[in-house]
């Protein structure tokens, strides 16, 4: 699965790539490879269809992406991108997520308790002016302070002016940055999801493998004042998807890639970063395991954060295998040895030669600091130290508030604050416990910080205290404390986080410098990279709109030919394959629909283009931009596209277009949605 | 599940326990408790009595206890001590493991490929002997190499003047020296197994937990010349087996525990060794997971070693949790400040006090040295490790050599080289490739050790390479190296053995001498443990035989009483109960048995009898030696025994002899079987 999970641990380091082969590239959309669409493809689109294409894109801010297929609202993404809310709708009695979800009206759509979607309708660059902000003798925590206050400000000019959701996005890992401009809709409503068996089909052994047979869709529709929202641009739907060899289009916010990344920052990945992620994933994924073992409910609880464990587990899995593979290290070495003579032998770019020895010194300390600061990282934890923290931002004008304080993001942060989503205290409490064993751990027990926490206790009875005792699960006490202030609260919770806060603080400031001292040797790399290969070129992903682009096209595994298209047919030969084991039993719908609908409707397909976590949702449209298919996954091989593209194995995954309209049809009994797509 | 697991993980520190409440104590048969036995219990077992005992009582030397309860050579042991055989019998068509197993008559009894199993005849005190072995003016390298040559030496005459297997035992920490004498059997053959459904039943989930409704038990077979063996020491089964309150002894091998560790040792333990070895056991436990996705076939392959490390996870995180427990560690604390405080007021042991900061040396050190080794530990490495080892080893006298190429030793060792337990080469690649990947991890990618191991390749294809080019699946090829020696071997496995040789010698050597500087120091501590509270204790467990006592008694959990027995009946109350759930399905055999069994037949008790993991499938006996039970988990709060005993809560859990008898009668129609128990 491709959808940006556990983001806490993306280093926000993004960057450029110098070389381009084949059709690799995330692209800006105020900076489509245009030439590369005519001399490769013949094809020359206009700015109708880039405009288009772009307000037909979605962005769903829990780590996916989406499109709009319908002009009343209709919303397509993948059911593991709509899962988080799939599983905040569901209960005990109601599960939505296993079993599926269709509205026979309007009425019955069910409201997402705390969904932001958003639509891209501007980009400007304001590169000038946060540049202006920084003077060469500033320290780069003076730096950093002036840069947050300068982007704080054309934020909030820009969110006053045009009423938009306004972020500056720092791109070529701080040589560009760009005005991103979003209309918001935060009225969404689930309309159909199929069952998480036909969605997932296959589970976490087929992950990240093709072929595939999975039916990984769902639809929302946003609202606005109520009604169902108009929708100037919506993509229509193909009649029959895409042909091999088609060139297609991806349309969606891949999270985050580091192919500008040195060679020292890529051996900090390799050798502590990723080591590090590895062993906390697989830690958390065994907590969750244990605790789904309690009771069946207990195991509905914990299963959607236990796949985004799995899911994140896979992928950088995938990460660290590319990074210790001797042949890709070397390559990387060898360009970096090239770039660097070529700036060391331009007295004009001499200056710039040494960000690659500053990045080598930062990935010191960061190898250093790792696992050091404190990490609580639980609903309502967070919640206490959002709390705490916004009554002490609040006091500041809002240009010098931490970023998520600022005004201009207040109305998405309160939209998460005062989420209805339910909170599971028994799961809090064992994440929480073993979140203060795992301080203890690294720190050592008897350290002070962890004696704080613990307040005499051992850290699973320490952590019930906590959630026992804390009022946060209320949502009222929380807008409450909102209000006033946490000054004077006696909750356990907001006592922790008031009593850490200072720590927390200090921690994210030393953090804070150490990314903007990469920053500005990465924005140094890129005008290097600028001068010696030019500008049109692609910058690492943002979780921001890009185009992709490749042909639909097989590969070859091991000797074997893997062709490009599976058929809703083959699901059920998939589940004879793999009779007796977990996750390839298909849903009762499917085998009672067997006969209704036509075996031969292509499923699943596979295209070159270039995609990451994120792009999850993606819409895939051909050049008349019909969406002709949705990105669900990429293949094992496609996930050293971290650090480094290639198109020889690796491969992005999408769910057909005709899967969804026939499963919609005749699976579903749902014709009355599939009427209203592309229309 | 209280078998010994990964016992690699055990570092060889043993020793005393200076508090005796309750009914504490891993007692050793040659230093039982009488005195507390007649004035607590007024019982008075005769010297007969612990002979028999001693006698009747079996090691499994894979890790686990077991009896003699027949005349004709029946042995009782756990189906989850037995696993290992029973997965090395199994095939893809057979599976004993999961679908049990019962021979019809001795003709279809299945020979174990390469159990060895120890019956103790004889204790002898050594100490003198080994330690006129170290003079004062050694290094610990120098010491270490004496004590060595010195028990060597016992050994080999003790085994030259028996015939017996004859071990010398470091016990107190290095305060004493025991030489046990055993005979050995290695014809052992499967006589009777269940499912693992009921023999495991309530999975992961119920393990470390009561209630239980388990029938963790199997029979094998001893024979001698190709007949049953005749046994003199057989155990007498219970007619009713225990009563409520009823004090009952279980004879086994607890593998280690550590209740003489100074405050130092324990603080490395929490702070360092227990969250290392964690994190291993939890990247084991997620690569057996994915490895048995592939297929069913898969599942079975991965699943004994998957249930080790789950069991081994769960005990470890019991103990962790209890050193994370500001109490016990404060109370641990307190008691090494009177003790410090007594040795330094007394002139005599004034010499002593020097022991507690040695150790505290010791552990830093040891911290440094964690996870820095060569760790390849698959079946195939091993082999080679061994082969290119005795290569070396066997040029040198038997008392100069690592101790498991002395001579007295070879038998044992050349059973598991020749061993034709089967070896699944898409495991062994698996693991390999991620213990290669994991030793990239620890040192860095570019360590100049890594790149020797992976050849220019990456660790997956190095391993597969590895795997798919080495000849040592095949016995007759390890013998043929094993006879002819590894100089001319150009098998890439054993190559790769070769390359590696001289720095896990040097590591080995280093490890070693830390171990002695312990040892030494331990010893010092045992002297003062010995002159200020008498020699009437108990030393750490060893894996060797001990006695342990305490009533069958229930106990209190969260306000509720638990009772000490279960019943039959219950399991079916209990698997409705846990509807839905994965292990919670009773096999058909008693689903079609219910109505033919007694459903108030005792199932499953608790007792307060001291034990650790290795305890596994000990005898519980009754003061007539008649088997009442059979031990097989601790609960939960039994784990920080490894440090310190309560029986406030901790508790060992044991199948009843009554519920092993009914099962196989009105079960498992083995009346056959169940008629030779006791006789």
């Amino acid at each position: 699965m491709t959808k940006t999970t556990i983001s806490c641990f993306c280093l926000a380091i993004f960057s450029i790539c110098g070389f381009l082969p084949a059709d690799e590239g995330m692209w800006l959309f105020n900076g489509l490879p245009l030439d590369q669409f005519k001399t490769k493809y013949g094809f020359e689109p206009t700015p109708a269809w880039q405009d288009h294409l772009m307000k037909s894109s979605v962005r769903f801010n829990v780590g996916g992406s989406a499109s709009f297929v319908s002009s009343n609202g209709l919303v397509l993404t993948n059911h593991h991108v709509g899962s988080d809310t799939l599983n905040k709708l569901s209960t005990k009695e109601n599960n939505y997520y296993d079993d599926g979800f269709l509205a026979k009206n309007l009425a019955d759509e069910l409201k997402a308790p705390d969904l932001e979607l958003n639509q891209l309708i501007q980009i400007t660059d304001v590169t000038d002016k946060v540049k202006q902000a920084v003077k060469g003798n500033m320290t780069p925590g003076e730096a950093a302070i002036a840069r947050r206050a300068a982007i704080s400000k054309i934020e909030q000019t820009a969110t006053d002016q045009s009423g938009l959701r306004s972020d500056v996005v720092t791109l070529y890992g701080g040589g560009r940055y760009h005005l991103y401009q979003y209309k918001k809709y935060t009225d969404v409503r689930l309309v159909w999801a199929p069952e998480s068996a036909i969605a997932f089909f296959g589970g976490d052994a087929d992950n990240f493998e093709y072929p595939r047979y999975c039916l990984d869709a769902c639809l929302f529709r946003v609202y606005e004042n109520g009604k169902p929202a108009e929708i100037k641009h919506f993509l229509e739907w193909s009649e029959n998807g895409p042909q091999d060899e088609e060139l297609v289009f991806v349309s969606g916010n891949p999270g985050s890639t580091s192919r500008i990344y040195t060679v020292a920052a890529l051996e900090f990945e390799r050798d502590h970063y990723l080591p590090y992620v590895l062993d906390f994933i697989r830690r958390r994924e065994i907590l969750l395991q244990q605790f789904g073992l309690n009771s069946t409910e207990s195991a509905r609880i914990a299963r959607d954060g236990l796949f985004g464990f799995q899911n994140a587990r896979k992928a950088r899995m995938g990460m660290l295998q590319g990074l210790q593979d001797p042949a890709i290290m070397a390559t990387k070495k060898q360009e970096e040895v090239e770039i660097l003579k070529r700036v060391k032998s331009d007295p004009k770019l001499q200056p710039y030669a040494g960000a690659w020895e500053q990045i080598a010194e930062v990935q010191k300390k960061k190898a250093e600091r790792l696992g050091t600061g404190i990490s609580l990282n639980t609903r309502l934890f967070n919640i206490a130290q959002t709390l705490v923290q916004m009554s002490e931002e609040d006091k500041k004008p809002s240009e010098q508030r931490l970023a998520e304080f600022r005004d201009s993001a207040r109305a998405s942060l309160e939209q998460q604050l005062f989420s209805s989503a339910p909170i599971y205290p028994e799961l809090e409490q064992a994440i929480l416990g073993d979140l203060i064993a795992r301080m203890l751990e690294i720190r050592g027990a008897d350290d002070p910080l962890c004696q704080q926490i613990l307040q005499g206790q051992n850290p699973l009875d320490r952590a019930a205290q906590l959630v026992d005792g804390t009022q946060l699960i209320d949502v009222d006490f929380r807008k409450r404390l909102a209000k006033e202030g946490t000054e004077n609260s006696k909750d356990p919770m907001i006592l922790l986080a008031k009593s850490l806060d200072s720590t927390v603080r200090e921690d994210r400031k030393k953090s804070e410098e150490l990314a903007e001292v990469e920053r500005q040797a990465y924005a140094q790399i890129s005008e290097a990279l600028f001068a010696t290969q030019g500008t049109s070129t692609y910058p690492d992903a943002t979780f921001t709109l890009r185009l992709s682009y490749g042909p639909v096209k097989g590969y070859v595994e091991n000797g074997t030919s893997i062709p490009p298209f599976t058929d809703m047919g083959g699901a059920f030969a998939h589940e004879k394959a793999h009779a007796g084991q977990a996750d390839y039993d298909l849903p009762k719908s499917w085998r009672d629909a067997s006969g209704k609908f036509d075996p031969e409707t292509p499923f699943n397909f596979v295209c070159t283009a270039d995609i990451i976590g994120g792009n999850s949702g993606s819409p895939v449209v051909n050049k008349d931009l019909e969406l002709v298919g949705l990105i669900f996954d990429g293949n094992i091989q496609s996930l050293i596209g971290d650090y480094v593209y290639s198109d020889k194995q690796g491969r992005s995954v999408s769910v057909h277009s005709s899967a969804i309209r026939e499963a919609l049809k005749n699976v579903y009994d749902a014709t009355h949605i599939a009427d209203q797509l592309g229309k």
